[in-house]
């Protein structure tokens, strides 16, 4: 299996997947940013999804924290844990999931491990990024007087699971893409435009507290100025405050100083990513407070989202 | 369950478990060597294993990799996917194993995920090591002329798995510690010495049988110099050549060459590691030969060991 399907995806350290462990040398002069994703039959996809789409939502969740840390990709390493009799149909499937997405965002396979397991398919990627030194993203970075803005529509993992699960029209099948395929926001040139960012993984509102806390700043979420999809608009008005919204999503959730807004504007624009400002931060105890348009507060549910 | 249990095992560039990923350095001048394996409760451990022990075994086979490339330990992430309702003292259990590993081979946790699952508790941990630039030891650099050593006793791991399940006497209980403990063979400086190196986690004779074809050589493997324990001599003449010695063993395979016998011999001295001639790699198509002290050919079983 390992040579039929996997050896192909292996880059550059990775020694052909045969050694007991990868080489690699980091770009010189570059940090490594690295994080770790699981991903559970059952838990974190449909149990009949296509193995093709499981792959390239592993890489994306893993990318998406990339991304989040204003870095480039690399490489990745993955353990995959499978029942005995899964056909080699479904391997072959995988692969080519992970190969096409290895050549959607440029990154290799460099090693991991195959093991049986008498559960649900399990998988796990560690992945690989490189910034310049001293320049990653963190949570903590949010400042009194930064503005938070969010990249792309807010909601559609949600309302496409839903879709998939047949609990919501969906014509055109753009919601259920929006949950198989959620795109990384690599490319954003962060690092000199934010003092913080992280992706939208648990729910607009509850990772927005998140932010907060880490960073010790209060935060006024404009519930109004949320960008959403048609469908998301139609989810009713408490879609947003309800906490619901953003899970399963990977958008970006940036915190920026007032006077990059140009930078982010045009680094945005270059490439091709929606960005929104949809709050302020300030000073005070760390917590989100809703407010309407006309300053009212609205009230948050900070239930978020777990999978499902 | 994170904050009270992992947080106190991070290091440096874990940004205290809290963030979207790791940031590290490498060591300057260092070269990266990077493993991942997994475990699967009632595959790789017996199921009502100590959590303490499951984590230090995890730990160990991935440092065993480690020190098959003849590289120094630094950190790795780790991915747990628990049932839930898998109480609060198993996890705390499960991070004093880890602790007490952490210290005693100079590692330090640097991210990770937790997840649900409705199956098995299924571990993935990633593990960093670092080498002088090109010195890393590959399977593939036995060459004719090379004598192949081992490190400790083979067979020690398999008959602690039948000790376990009360198949073996084991009063003392040895067998059942060498098991659930094996040692990782760090500390042997084995890079200017071997020419290439591997650890036994399949069996003695198929891993050997690995590194001769990735080395592209064949090897005599000298059956009655193989070092065995009491427990492993006492487990009938055909231990050794029947293919199941050596399965989750993890010592170490050594292709070197006759004049640094001497190096070996003082790292070997130094790191109080017991080490063994078994054989000779020779020019010819990959194979490995068994040959008993006259000479005469000893057919070798291939099956190996595959956990349980």
């Amino acid at each position: 299996m390992i040579a039929r399907h996997l050896a192909p995806l292996a880059g550059d350290g990775a020694l052909g997947l045969t050694d007991d462990a990868a080489i690699i040398t980091p770009p010189p002069g570059r940090e490594l940013v690295i994080t770790a994703d699981a991903m559970v039959a059952g838990v974190h996809y449909l149990p009949d999804e296509l193995p093709e789409n499981i792959a390239r939502k592993l890489l994306r969740v893993n990318l998406s924290d990339i991304a989040a840390m204003g870095a480039e990709p690399l490489y990745y390493l993955l353990t995959l844990s499978a029942p005995r009799g899964l056909p080699d149909s479904w391997f072959a499937g995988f692969a080519a999931g992970l190969a096409a997405d290895q050549a959607r965002y440029g990154v290799t396979l460099l090693g991991g491990d195959t093991t049986s397991t008498p559960g649900p398919v399990t998988l796990s990627v560690t992945m690989f990024g490189h910034v310049a030194p001293g320049t990653a993203l963190r949570r903590s970075g949010a400042r009194p007087g930064d503005d938070l803005w969010v990249t792309g529509t807010v909601g559609d993992g949600v309302l496409g699971l839903l879709a998939l699960r047949d609990s919501l029209p969906d014509p055109d099948g753009s919601l259920a893409r929006q949950y198989r395929f959620p795109e990384p926001r690599l490319g954003l040139a962060l690092n000199a435009i934010a003092h913080a960012a992280m992706d939208i993984s648990d729910g607009l509102v509850q990772d927005a507290g998140h932010m907060a806390r880490a960073s010790n700043v209060a935060l006024t979420l404009e519930i109004a100025g949320v960008p959403l999809s048609d469908a998301g608009r139609a989810a009713g008005p408490d879609f947003v405050s309800s906490g619901v919204a953003g899970g399963d999503d990977y958008e970006l959730l940036l915190a920026v100083p007032p006077e990059n807004e140009p930078l982010l504007r045009a680094s945005a624009a270059q490439a091709a990513i929606q960005i929104t400002r949809i709050g302020r931060f300030t000073q005070g105890p760390p917590a989100v407070h809703g407010v309407a348009p006309d300053g009212t507060p609205i009230p948050l549910g900070g239930k978020g989202w777990s999978h499902f």
